[in-house]
């Protein structure tokens, strides 16, 4: 018996448990050191032998050549939504796919450093789905970069192809970043809050292609400048070290285990199988368009506000958490990030049964 | 016996161990929620008493009445070296103290805000001292503030005593913080990143006077404007929750160990056994002009490059790490922040007469 239970939070979520177990020893004694792995100097041999292993892991597992740099920045996803077009958008024009809340913050932020072009907005329909292969329109000349979200936490819409484009790619990927092998060489600029599929909330991973640097605005406040942070190997200040030290032991684990490949058939699995118990359902709907369903963040809703209350209380008296929708939409959520368990999923399409044939 | 050596990192430094131990288990399974505290929601109730409980131990520890707010913001306290003046100046004018490294890169960076009068420098001799009290000029008229770092982690000076201004006062304590009472109601703004005497690097803690909201430049990016983040309860986006938790946690411990009274005295203990350690010995000095010497912070050396390379090398053979020097000064340097030992300060102290009997 466990005296954890299950949790569908949608971030910060749920950990590999053998990595919160080496997390607890290396609290207070990381690797013989005889200090905590928070208590060690970012400038130590210890803690640089960390943070170059978690660059070095994450451009294996998403295919990056030497071409990229991989940053742990402060701010969270959010920081990015300006930073990004402050530094290179500088006047020009950038394109934007609005597929959920994200997407249209990052968009509504870019327009203060130029012209925004919004390719695809399904804002009107509730961010219900995400643009097809080939549904894009094509970027204009001169577009700077073109933006999208590749995973959208709230609606539980997803990507499951790159989209097309002679502009440079630019991708959040803060939820579903190392949850399937990606060809990392067809982005420009890739972003992620670490707290959904790499470790907690803290740190945002920043990849950018170095050619890039060249065109940042120099002028900026220090902390502003990705070129900065590129020279200081993203320790211009003091980083945050346990997040980096966690995406780093999450990383591992990902590469012990079959990598992204067998990560990607794990989350499809645990996905279809949530997917399935709704589908078979008459009490239950999936909300987001069947074809642009995530494989991360599966909304659903009995299409009663109180039933779908009830529905995520009920679970959570029974060991299953972070079932209530995103406050901004209601409903009913579950993710299931690379650190879900197939007990939880298992646990949680039984109580969907069980609720059912209680509230048919 | 202890598996835990003796550390004197400048920061991230030693934490206390009862706080490591309720970490280590936090991890795992937090309060019994059956989900480690960097797997819930910031947005759970779970947390949301762990970060209320952070602000109250705050403003109680430091005095603050309910005229200031206390937010926990990303970025270290480098975002807030431009984030301050690029909210405030607007174009008016800033005093600044320049007593050693940071003061100085907080200048620089309000210079692209507005003029900085700076009242009294010590760089030409190396951030030697501090200004004595009554010494600082009057800030000029029309000052929106005056700016000073309360503890020099480089050069090894300190304040003890709150500067006298007609200007509303800012503080960058990151070194500092909590380490002895202070009167919260002397400052409009004080910050601190929090990997010094609070927590593991990753979350800086601002606090304001809830009466500068209005002044703040209303036109910036979301994410630095201080009034979104009072607003949104420091959640405007996903704070780095465990550095929130560990503050709370190392703020019980303080409150339950005597308070701020209590730490200033055995602090000041420390500081003191590792001063007369230097002043009786030969081999020894200190860096910092005597008035103005830190009590987080000592600096000293042999010298002479190669001996201090020796003592600090040495000392780490006999289980004393991060005594040397920061990287841009050379020489030693011992801090003995809240959570250092009574054990390490008597080893650092003995193996100081004996490096002396060796190498006199």
């Amino acid at each position: 018996m466990t005296d954890r239970i299950h949790n569908f939070s949608a971030g910060p979520g749920v950990l590999p448990e053998p990595v919160l177990r080496e997390a607890q020893e290396a609290l207070w004694n990381f690797g013989g050191s005889g200090m905590g792995i928070v208590e060690c100097s970012h400038r130590s041999a210890l803690f640089d032998e960390v943070i170059h292993s978690a660059r070095e892991r994450i451009k294996r597992l998403m295919g990056l050549s030497d071409d990229y740099e991989v940053l742990f920045l402060h701010g969270g996803a959010r920081t990015q939504f300006f930073m990004l077009p402050m530094n290179l958008l500088r006047g020009g024009r950038a394109s934007y796919v609005d597929t959920g809340t994200w997407s249209y913050g990052a968009m509504e932020q870019a327009r203060r450093y130029g012209a925004v072009d919004v390719l695809f907005s399904s804002r009107q329909t509730g961010y219900d789905r995400i643009p097809g292969p080939g549904e894009l329109p094509k970027a204009p000349d001169g577009t700077v970069y073109l933006h999208y979200t590749s995973n959208n936490t709230v609606a539980g819409t997803g990507f499951h192809h790159i989209p097309q484009t002679s502009a440079p790619l630019v991708c959040d990927m803060s939820s579903d970043i190392l949850s399937r092998p990606i060809d990392g060489s067809k982005f420009q600029f890739i972003y992620a809050g670490a707290q959904k599929n790499m470790g907690p909330s803290g740190t945002t991973v920043v990849i950018l292609r170095r050619d890039w640097l060249d065109r940042c605005d120099p002028d900026l406040p220090e902390m502003l400048r990705y070129g900065i942070h590129v020279a200081k190997g993203s320790m211009y200040n003091t980083p945050c070290t346990f997040a980096i030290y966690m995406i780093e032991r999450v990383t591992a684990w990902l590469e012990a285990n079959g990598g992204l490949v067998a990560m990607e058939a794990k989350n499809r699995a645990q996905a279809d199988a949530i997917y399935a118990a709704i589908d078979r359902s008459e009490r239950f709907r999936g909300k987001a368009d069947i074809a642009s369903r995530s494989t991360m963040n599966i909304t659903f809703t009995t299409g009663d506000e109180a039933l779908d209350t009830a529905f995520w209380q009920g679970a959570a008296e029974c060991g299953m958490v972070g079932l209530k929708g995103h406050r901004s939409v209601g409903g009913l959520r579950a993710s299931v990030y690379n650190a879900q368990t197939d007990g939880a999923v298992t646990a949680l399409s039984d109580y969907m049964k069980e609720f059912e044939a209680n509230h048919g």
